[in-house]
């Protein structure tokens, strides 16, 4: 084996770090929003960071890509139509697209040098980019959602990086009220809410900000995520109206090709663990 | 704030790391078996390190300690007699006792450093140590298990350190057959078994050396813990005789006082993913 090295993040907010053993930088670019880089690793396959924080590797991206989009679609009624935020990865498309159903999905990233990447470090999850039920925008997701027709939406996912940055105009009133009026009447968004261990504050103002936009109910679903702080992570559920009821016999018909969702893993992240459930109702 | 500096572990056979942000070292002993530091954080409380291994954190131990004994607890009929093999931080015992039917529990750990330094770091772990029903050991737990009568044990909880050095002894076929014996018809074993994701090869050997040794049926159970490779791990129960179908009622009824485990969270965590399924059939 070549020389390897340890490549750190240090997590200034939960005061833990997340470490990859890497054998050598295989790519670099300079986007007008970011800086992009392409590790390989000895275990973990391809290592992409953005800014220097990690935002997936090969061997353990499925987790949250199976996470972020079924949980939303066994649970919409009929979900034809739906929008990605962010996602320039296209893992979360390629996995909203394995539903049958659907009729149409928009991915809309800021940088398309992520999607460039991902095609040339990440083919695997760039599989369904020619799916003619997909779109792909390389445009600012916070105008994209203020310009969607009223009620046209399914879904939205927004799967994008931390509220800092590029992506900080994600994680405000503003934005979700756009997505509210984006969706129709029994419409569902999809955000990535971080650490339900380190970050919960997070997730109760995320949660807050929803509400103040016209959100009326609310479910937090924890999975594993090595490459993320404390490992741990999660995708927060936000409904105009209606529950969290999923189409149980639906996902065990569907006979999706997933990794780690099943309809069993969806029954599992549907239980809250006490800590959180006490720290969310405070 | 005092100057902080970053403390890190390296997983060799997992390809990453984990770090925590300390701000000084509070303790450090040198035991005949093995070396125990403590660090302060700066978000997660007191950090036990054994030989540069993370053992704990103030912070989310809890994820562990639970999940390491309430399943097991509420799969047996009526676990009457419990048996600690490790468990020096005394943090799986404390769990034990708080099952009311429990009429001893027996910790027997080799390293009695290890629970000198929990009393003084980590005392809220150490509650239950006064209580009449509890019974600490400093000796070797493969002996111990040898010596047990045959069928006197409900549940044998294996609370160790990975298998190299002091708890090698404690993942092979010679000490599941003692614990095997020492256990009666329905008695349940119950070992943590490392990350689901990066260590499935681990899981299934040990699966072996269980059946090997006699065990019939074998579940494992995932649940997060940041501290450790991957920020999710596992136990594995292994049975004389029956399933793993649990006392759910019993679970909602008993009102333990938890943080993480609940009778949803239990229910969750049979869920066994389809990647781990597919890796432990191979």
């Amino acid at each position: 084996m070549s020389q390897t090295t340890w490549q750190y993040e240090n997590f200034e907010h939960t005061g833990s770090a997340i470490g990859f053993r890497v054998t050598r930088k295989l790519d670099e670019v300079q986007s007008p929003f970011q800086k992009i880089e392409i590790f390989e690793t000895t275990d973990w396959g391809n290592l992409m960071l953005i800014d220097g924080a990690v935002m997936l590797t090969t061997r353990d991206n499925f987790l949250y890509h199976e996470m972020m989009s079924h949980p939303a679609l066994f649970t919409h009624a009929d979900p034809k139509r739906v929008v990605i935020i962010g996602g320039g990865d296209c893992g979360t498309l390629r996995e909203v697209l394995k539903h049958k159903g659907v009729q149409s999905a928009t991915q809309c990233d800021i940088d398309e040098q992520v999607t460039r990447m991902a095609e040339k470090w990440f083919p695997e999850l760039c599989d369904s980019n020619g799916d003619a039920r997909a779109e792909l925008l390389f445009d600012d997701g916070v105008a994209y959602m203020k310009n969607c027709p009223e009620g046209s939406v399914d879904i939205v996912i927004v799967d994008s990086t931390d509220p800092v940055g590029p992506a900080e105009g994600l994680f405000n009133k503003s934005f979700y009220e756009s997505c509210f009026r984006a969706l129709r009447d029994d419409g569902i968004l999809v955000q990535q809410s971080e650490s339900p261990l380190a970050l919960l504050d997070l997730i109760r103002s995320m949660r807050a900000e929803m509400g103040k936009a016209g959100f009326t109910a609310f479910k937090t679903l924890p999975f594993p995520q090595p490459c993320y702080p404390t490992g741990w992570w999660s995708c927060t559920l936000a409904r105009k109206s209606g529950g969290f009821e999923f189409r149980e016999q639906a996902a065990r018909d569907a006979g999706l090709k997933t990794k780690y969702y099943s309809a069993d893993i969806h029954r599992g992240a549907l239980a809250t663990p006490p800590f959180v459930t006490e720290a969310l109702d405070a």
